[in-house]
């Protein structure tokens, strides 16, 4: 297992949720056609689909059937794709540029955008419920709660929260990662989870383990993205760069300095490969991802 | 069965979905706690309960443990109360009263009550994922699917999106009624028909009665609004009356006239009680319900 196989995987897991959403969310030619015009414009076309691909690799070690856990990234990657509609509203972090396109609310309007987030959260449950992810409905269901909570108020919204109320202030790297694991890290754990839980090759301590390494590399994530805004250019990242620098949020490059802030990404790193090392050569799907994730743009 | 009873048949209802919010909704205490303090402003201490009363009055229809029924009629309010949060907002209709109270972006601010609606639609979930609704795990699935379509862009959200593109409009009496259909209807039906399905005393044709009453009730519902919008004062109200004239949104009274859209509520509540008329005596608090929606403030 090489860096082109990965591409090439990596690629093909990319297209197999590009697809399967293209064909699930509602057709811009029914009503109301501007809201699915628009919840297609953000949902599709754009996005590294990291959720989908740690699904997909975790969802091989539990030796998942693939078309389950196509339905489950892509669940995931719906509450990721309305969770950026709303945060860039005028009311929470006002960009205008996403993925190199401009925002939703700028390209349709703020009501569309809102209803737009508000819709492709209730598809990704639609989708839990609407396919067998698992063998037994039961374990499905605890799959619906596990998203929801993920999603929710002590998960990706509730870090938001936490978000809204730090800004202007100093946090400390501890409070800071407070944040972070429920901002960014509640969902990324749900996409490695959930595409885990779609197969039952797993014992639980294994299923442990693939959230402690989704874990860490859900924090990595996010130190990187802190480095990644204070240092590359907007047209390397398709988002305004330097905007939280701008907004006076407060992240590992302000607390900790930018050379800092890399080591810790690399010893998150180190801890997400030690999670998943038990696993030996069936792991190493997942050990590229980290280094995809951890090492893009570095 | 006569109108105190039903009084204090409501009641009841009504104290037990209040206590079951009360008691599985975040506490305040808990962080991020001003979202916490938020979401339980949003979905505590008002309301009419009229979709939880819906589901009670179902489910007793089919038998169902009102346990049960009390989770799925939660469900459905908690995304009720998400969405008047979104729709109150000023990006969309920009109101200050709600239920005689500040609106939660008033009382908070937007980007709260943005997460406040956010999280409210994925606890709804969570409530449907976390207890057990059906004795079938899988009937349960379809009923997460259930709720999800009826919130979503085919179901309420749609609604909402209609609205917004039917603003300074003229509508035709069947082009209101599709508007309202998605955008209060949807989650009425959703309500009885959830309440109904955490039962199996019906058949699969007496699910579609209840289904059939609750759009006529529904549609009856939003015609009610629209004649209470344009007449009641807004101390009775409880929101800012007279706000979809000064908006310029077509209602039942701007296209039919106030007598002929009172007319209409009550050939509605004809067909809901039609609808139901083969349960006999069974359906009464169904029938019960229905005058309730529809006569009121008459």
């Amino acid at each position: 297992m090489n860096a082109p196989d990965f591409q090439a995987w990596a690629a093909a897991g990319q297209e197999r949720i590009e697809a399967f959403l293209q064909r699930v969310l509602p057709q811009p030619d029914i009503a109301p056609q501007r809201l699915h015009v628009a919840m297609r414009y953000a949902a599709l076309g754009a996005g590294k689909r990291v959720r989908p691909l740690l699904a997909y690799a975790a969802g091989e070690l539990s030796r998942a059937d693939v078309e389950r856990v196509t339905v489950a990234g892509a669940a995931v990657e719906l509450i990721h794709a309305y969770s950026l509609v709303h945060d860039d509203l005028p009311c929470m972090d006002d960009d205008v540029l996403r993925r190199g396109k401009p925002t939703c609310h700028v390209e349709f309007d703020e009501a569309t955008a809102l209803l737009v987030g508000d819709a492709l959260q209730s598809f990704a449950f639609q989708l839990l419920g609407d396919y067998r992810l698992a063998d037994d409905a039961t374990a499905q269901l605890e799959m619906v709660k596990l998203l929801a909570v993920a999603a929710g108020s002590r998960g990706m919204a509730g870090g938001q929260a936490i978000d809204l109320a730090a800004v202007g202030k100093t946090l400390s790297v501890p409070e800071l990662e407070f944040m972070h694991i429920h901002k960014t890290g509640a969902l990324i754990r749900a996409a490695a989870v959930l595409g885990a839980r779609c197969g039952s090759g797993l014992s639980e301590a294994e299923f442990a383990r693939v959230d402690s390494f989704a874990k860490s590399v859900g924090l990595a994530f996010q130190v990187v993205d802190d480095v990644l805004d204070a240092d590359a250019p907007t047209a390397t990242l398709g988002k305004t760069a330097g905007k939280d620098a701008e907004q006076g949020k407060p992240t590992y490059v302000s607390a900790m300095g930018i050379a800092q802030a890399r080591a810790l990404a690399a010893q998150l790193r180190e801890e997400a490969l030690a999670a998943i090392a038990p696993f030996g050569a069936r792991g190493a799907r997942l050990a590229q991802l980290a280094d995809f994730i951890v090492l893009r743009q570095f």
